[in-house]
């Protein structure tokens, strides 16, 4: 096996497969990168217990000597690809048991793993796909995914829940003290589907995508959902299990209606939360609002050892509806605000004691819902 | 106590005496910060173990109302004064109880700490002081500090020894393995000195230098040193014991010597201490040094496990001497180079298995020294 490429290209390749590199594996075959080499590309594999990504490179840069496969220590040669101060690098495999890499005067040599070894990864692209422009998927991640539970007692609150039915696509997370749903509208011929993606399976897609913009090919398989776009196959397993009914928690009548600027409600939270105290099941800062006679928003927090802190905002219309005095944690409130585009947020509450939800003026596909906590 | 006074000129001086607030500490009161209110300024302080930091604001956007003293909980009044938006603050103290701050649409209560708990501070600016420009008090602690030793076994070697003879001032740090060492000329009239500044303390003080370009004046005392410049005063303890006297271990003589582009020597370094093998005791990477007979100069390290990296670099002058093979940490020789601000730098060789010492064309007052390790 012997072929040179372009230290760019190589890279770009390696950053997106190295996300299939596991953190610890019992199995030390899974922490190298398989590369298969043909007369006209390059294949590289990663996979671990969570997910599996393969990138195909054909790049006009490459020269193929002879083909071969081997597996490489993956952090290894991601290492010394990103040092390399030369734009072109050699690649040689000697007798099957040592990559040399050279690069202008740089030379390194690399115990290689046995490529029999590799398990075998099958990406599941037979079915048919649904198709999401990469501009959606990533926003589809970042207005829910944080909303996921980070503990395992509920497993399947640590997903996303992806459900298409009445060609509409409902995204749902909640860890049940909040939750944010995105629906998307979807003309395709696809078969109803009712998934639960990891959390972490989705932040790393999300990074893979990053700088993308064009159509990401989804395939929906029984255990795991492969995401095709560019060079790359991304596929993941799914979540074991039936995702909560969240639809029927969320309120639909909304007698009180707050419309704030979102950057101003934004900084009062944050102000307000130096001083809350921590809620104790959960740590996260508790604060109260208070809607005044005269329609003034009071945030606040009390902590009997460090002392309190008051904000005022005025909303920017009219308030609809009476008095409320509703707590709930900060934490929740800032992280939802934050996955906003719009300017302008409405908060409406159904009751002191009922969940309320938060939607924006630009953000008519969205909805977050947050619970709020008994005081006194 | 009442006053106001503008945002960001309290702010900058908060910024300053945090560096004087304790990690830990056994004595509550010491996570406060002391604030002393006359009628034409304020006064802060706070101190822990190591260091004490006083600055006086006489500032035109100051207002008092009335005077008064206070300890107010450092880490809160810091994260308040950060995140309010108004460029106005008022602070009002209440019954010797309760602090209020007012900016804007936002108020905070503190409840304050006992004045009268919070230990005397004495800054000693009485005897006759030493002048330094902050830019070369920056540069020697930049050039030193790192190699001062981060083990308490030889509790000396955690500070720098500033030592003052014959109208120079010797600034010297060593963690034993490795050497960093500054020579000022000094026209100051100030007696000789001998005293060794904890690492830590001179960290905190060149964080507070940083974008200084003024006179500091270093006041001597027995335990301790107070740097005052602008209107702060910073105190630290002094280390106990007696430093070694390092001149004695530099060679003075080198037969070889070889000149590097920096930068070049660097990248090739790091690229190399990717595959390198730990060392045992202290864990830094053991790297090759080897002058060919072409006088080509090769970097290299062996890892059992992993795999080998050779570099081969020109140096960018004739090499003077015989041919060479030595080992050392690349930590050790990475952080030196980094210190440098020349180009061209040369390392200059006594022996195999004797102290290498580096030096640079634009650095004539500093000297680097690296004791190598046994090879095989």
């Amino acid at each position: 096996m012997i072929f040179s490429i372009n230290q760019d290209v190589l890279l770009d390749t390696l950053n997106v497969v190295q996300r299939g590199l596991p953190v610890k594996t019992p199995l030390p075959i899974l922490n190298g990168i398989k590369l298969e080499v043909f007369e006209d590309k390059l294949i590289f594999t990663t996979s671990n217990t969570d997910i599996a990504i393969q990138t195909v490179v054909e790049d006009e840069s490459l020269e193929v000597t002879s083909p071969g496969r081997v597996v490489i220590p993956g952090k290894y040669l991601i290492d010394i690809v990103r040092k390399i101060a030369s734009s072109r690098i050699e690649l040689t495999l000697i007798e099957n048991k040592i990559l040399v890499i050279k690069a202008d005067r740089s030379e390194f040599k690399l115990h290689v793993m046995e490529v029999e070894d590799y398990p075998d990864v099958d990406f599941l692209d037979s079915v048919a796909p649904l198709t999401l422009d990469a501009k959606t998927l990533k926003a589809i991640i970042k207005e829910t995914n944080y909303a996921t539970s980070v503990y395992e007692k509920r497993p399947i609150l640590t997903g996303v829940n992806f459900k298409h039915e009445d060609e509409k696509l409902y995204c749902v997370a909640t860890d049940s003290y909040r939750l944010s749903q995105k629906v998307i509208e979807l003309s395709s011929e696809v078969d109803p589907f009712n998934i639960v993606i990891p959390n972490r399976s989705l932040d790393e897609l999300s990074r893979i995508l990053d700088s993308l913009n064009e159509d990401v090919q989804v395939f929906i398989n029984p255990n795991k959902v492969l995401f095709k776009f560019r060079n790359i196959m991304y596929q993941t397993r799914l979540l074991d299990g039936v995702y909560p009914d969240t639809l029927r928690i969320i309120p639909t009548e909304f007698p009180i209606v707050i419309k704030f600027n979102k950057e101003e409600l934004l900084k009062s939270v944050e102000r307000v939360s130096l001083l809350s105290p921590r809620d104790k099941e959960n740590n996260y800062n508790i604060i109260k609002l208070n809607v005044r006679p005269d329609y003034i928003v009071e945030i606040s927090s009390t902590n009997n050892e460090i002392g309190d802190a008051l904000e005022e905002i005025i909303p920017t219309d009219d308030v609809v509806g009476p008095m409320i005095k509703i707590a709930f944690s900060s934490k929740y409130l800032t992280e939802a605000l934050k996955a906003f585009t719009s300017n302008e947020i409405t908060l409406n509450f159904a009751g002191e004691i009922k969940p309320f939800v938060i939607k924006g003026d630009l953000d008519p596909d969205m909805l977050h819902l947050i619970l709020p906590v008994r005081i006194e």
